[in-house]
């Protein structure tokens, strides 16, 4: 199922595709869904960040025989953007990058997941794009300076509640038009549920918060103008232009 | 003028203090202020986190000479908590230390501050601790593991919106009873207009984020069973007891 958060008059509001409709309900955190009745045309919604968390947790994975564990971070909510609306690129400070991630949508409070459990606590996964002021990194050691500036993390399009296996999502990066890699959560030095473990052991995470996965080799720098596509095979393409 | 954040039948709202009675208002970023006619006794108000922010910025300070720049790092809104509010220690990871901190309230969208007008964009001042798990920091180069435990960021008890100077407020810890610290924001390395100027060089505040300026030597070990009291003179006490 693809649940989606539309710009509507009454303001953002979660809807489900059925047909050629976005169908309004008044959560994707209840269980059954409650639909309002209302519904939109797919052709004239206007797709918004795919959620409105209040916690975003970006991922590190360290390779194998590195001295630390995975790192995790807090990315600032304001840097939340959906498919579709300019990045923009911090000017005279560095290297920018794209970064292509599966995402996971967070459905229950969760804690101390275990590599059993993990997914119990799952919503959906949507595409991300962690994007990076990469030449901060060295002295920045909180990835604050990196990756707080404005729409610095696409959403979107939509929440797929139906992936067949997070740790096998194709993931293909495009830019002006060109593939420029391609690779997947299969490619990840952890798995999406061993990041979820280790996140749940030190935050508990709730309804509507995003977990980063971190990029499978799919960091690539951009320039003022350009366009990046990045599509998850199971869940779609998440469009954005650098301004 | 105080205002703080109460717990009241129709969920939290903020009040000004006036005589001996919390006075409700319908925000607290508006100007003028719209009071809604409700108030509540001060003896029977149950007062939560001074404020609900979307963004919380912790602040390491570097000393002078150091190679790298003032530290930020976004801190969890999960793990935000009000005075009276116990904190959850994390057991057997080693020691926890509280840390004594004045906390700028955001009043209006700011970026790119000056030192001249930085505090323009300021609503108030409340007294926070920045709880962390010490002994994770070697391990944990973003500020999570270490900052992200349930109630590790107590605000309170109110927010202050006419401090006389901010970059002079006395901070006392106590401790089970006993003064255990004695510092203040002049201790700090760098002013507090010094730190909103780098955060907003990188970070677009909005309103109601919660920017913490440092612990001034007021970082202490704490075992479960104490009581810590956190006095910033001209704003109020803030009390906890470690779980």
């Amino acid at each position: 199922m693809r649940i989606a958060r539309l710009d509507t008059p009454a303001g953002p509001r979660h809807a489900v595709a059925l047909g050629d409709r976005w169908h309004v309900i008044a959560s994707p955190f209840a269980a059954p869904l409650v639909y309002t009745g209302d519904s939109i045309p797919a052709d004239e919604a206007v797709l918004l960040a795919s959620v409105d968390p209040r916690v975003v947790v970006g991922i590190g994975h360290n390779q194998p025989g590195h001295p630390l564990p995975m790192q995790a971070w807090h990315k600032s909510v304001h840097s939340v953007a959906g498919s579709g609306d300019d990045i923009y690129a911090v000017r005279d400070v560095g290297t920018v990058n794209i970064e292509g991630e599966l995402a996971v949508v967070i459905g229950t409070s969760a804690t101390n997941l275990t590599l059993e459990n993990a997914f119990e606590a799952v919503l959906g996964y949507t595409v991300a794009n962690d994007v990076t002021n990469v030449d901060q990194c060295p002295i920045d050691q909180r990835n604050f300076q990196g990756k707080s500036g404005k729409n610095y993390t696409p959403l979107g399009p939509w929440i797929e509640t139906e992936l067949a296996d997070p740790e096998n999502v194709a993931t293909e990066v495009v830019i002006n038009g060109a593939v420029v890699a391609n690779s997947g959560s299969f490619n990840l030095p952890s798995s999406v549920a061993a990041t979820l473990v280790y996140v749940t052991k030190w935050l508990t995470l709730e309804p509507g918060d995003v977990v980063l996965t971190g990029a499978p080799g799919t960091d690539l720098p951009v320039q003022p103008g350009d366009t990046v596509d990045i599509t998850l095979a199971g869940i779609g393409t998440l469009s954005n232009t650098i301004a």
